[in-house]
């Protein structure tokens, strides 16, 4: 027996007009037909289109790279199944008894589809367009907001190079050491950093390997940046 | 020497109260910090959600499969530059030494991105939100999304299950016959549809080889959107 709606709507801070849009939108397909995938394409666009107003505004000196990199953090899976958690939606889902046996209200993947269709059911059952869902967002993303600009500031270069590379779905990187000089304790290094499918390496100098690496990383980043 | 920036305001039907704001649309990274580069961040977001929601209302049978379809044909980076051409957006570009020597002001990416950063553009230069980039876009994309429930319904299983594939990186599908039975002029076909990576197999038959292939392919392409 799931949970009833009202006390969603009293989480969310929002009370639905319509209330069928709720449920449609905490409904998943394997529950029947009126379910929840076209409201989750809808909040998708809403939740991306909030988010990077967002961070536009609040990174103005952030170049394009990293604006896509925090939205990227922000909005992916887990993150929003957190948010799921924290609003129990787990215990409001209509699951097909497939589902339910196999806890589909515990998996990531249902959780946060649930969530950005909630987005989507509020931009249509509101009178004022975005406002209630992106009021919505702010209070539900107001911590990992909070945090971003520290976290992203606190990634060295190789990984900010790994996430963008899988983001972007490329191959991950190779770093090679070209050349070694001075003596044991005076040590100086150059590295390369290459990707398949990216023709140009980049290089990276330092007084130890890490630090080359890291240099090459940041070398390749900025080049990747402006390529695409 | 670049035209003047009041013919791209009544080109658009928008007048900017900040003037620097298109400015900057259409300055490309290879002109100077102050680029388009954050813009069309926004602007690609926006863009993303004004289709989204068009799309949701305009085909509310639409599964979200077929939404997401639809508004890949609409945004993709040819049809976005084919806009800017139309708007002659070529010759407002701000562009960098070299990449005025190299044709830039012609490139499908250039010109995309600026489309996309005039649309980021008016909604921080307009008290009314959204209002502006979405008017601008319903009356640039008119044409385009007049023709697309034809084009969709006119496009067969195997040409839809291909572009999906292609949007998704996945490879693409092999059609194996498994079976043919009956007689010269009245033979039925039994078609296997395998894509690589997908562990499932789908089956179509049909009085021809190519309508059990079309079989096939919808079979997979139904699989395939119900397993994301």
């Amino acid at each position: 027996m799931t949970r009833s709606l009202d006390a969603l709507g009293r989480a969310l801070g929002y009370r639905f007009n319509n209330a069928e849009l709720l449920e449609a939108a905490v409904t998943h397909r394997s529950a029947g037909s009126r379910n929840n995938e076209r409201l989750e394409f809808l909040g998708d666009a809403v939740l991306g289109y909030v988010i990077a107003e967002w961070l536009f505004e609040h990174f103005p000196d952030a170049p394009e790279g990293q604006l896509s990199r925090l939205r990227a953090t922000l909005v992916k899976r887990e993150s929003l199944a957190s948010i799921a958690r924290e609003l129990q939606l787990g215990d409001y889902l209509r699951l097909g008894s497939g589902e339910l046996k196999s806890g589909g209200f515990r998996r990531d993947s249902i959780l946060s589809d649930a969530f950005e269709a909630i987005l989507g059911a509020m931009v249509l059952d509101s009178d004022s367009g975005l406002d209630a869902s992106r009021a919505c967002i702010y209070r539900f993303f107001a911590d990992r907001m909070a945090q971003l600009s520290a976290v992203d500031e606190l990634k060295d270069p190789k990984t900010l190079l790994q996430e963008y590379l899988q983001s972007h779905k490329l191959e991950l990187p190779a770093y090679d050491v070209l050349e070694v000089t001075g003596k044991a304790h005076d040590q100086y290094f150059v590295v390369e950093c290459r990707v398949g499918g990216i023709p140009e390496p980049a290089r990276g100098e330092g007084r130890s390997r890490r630090r080359a690496e890291q240099c090459a990383a940041q070398a390749m980043l900025a080049q990747l940046e402006n390529t695409v």
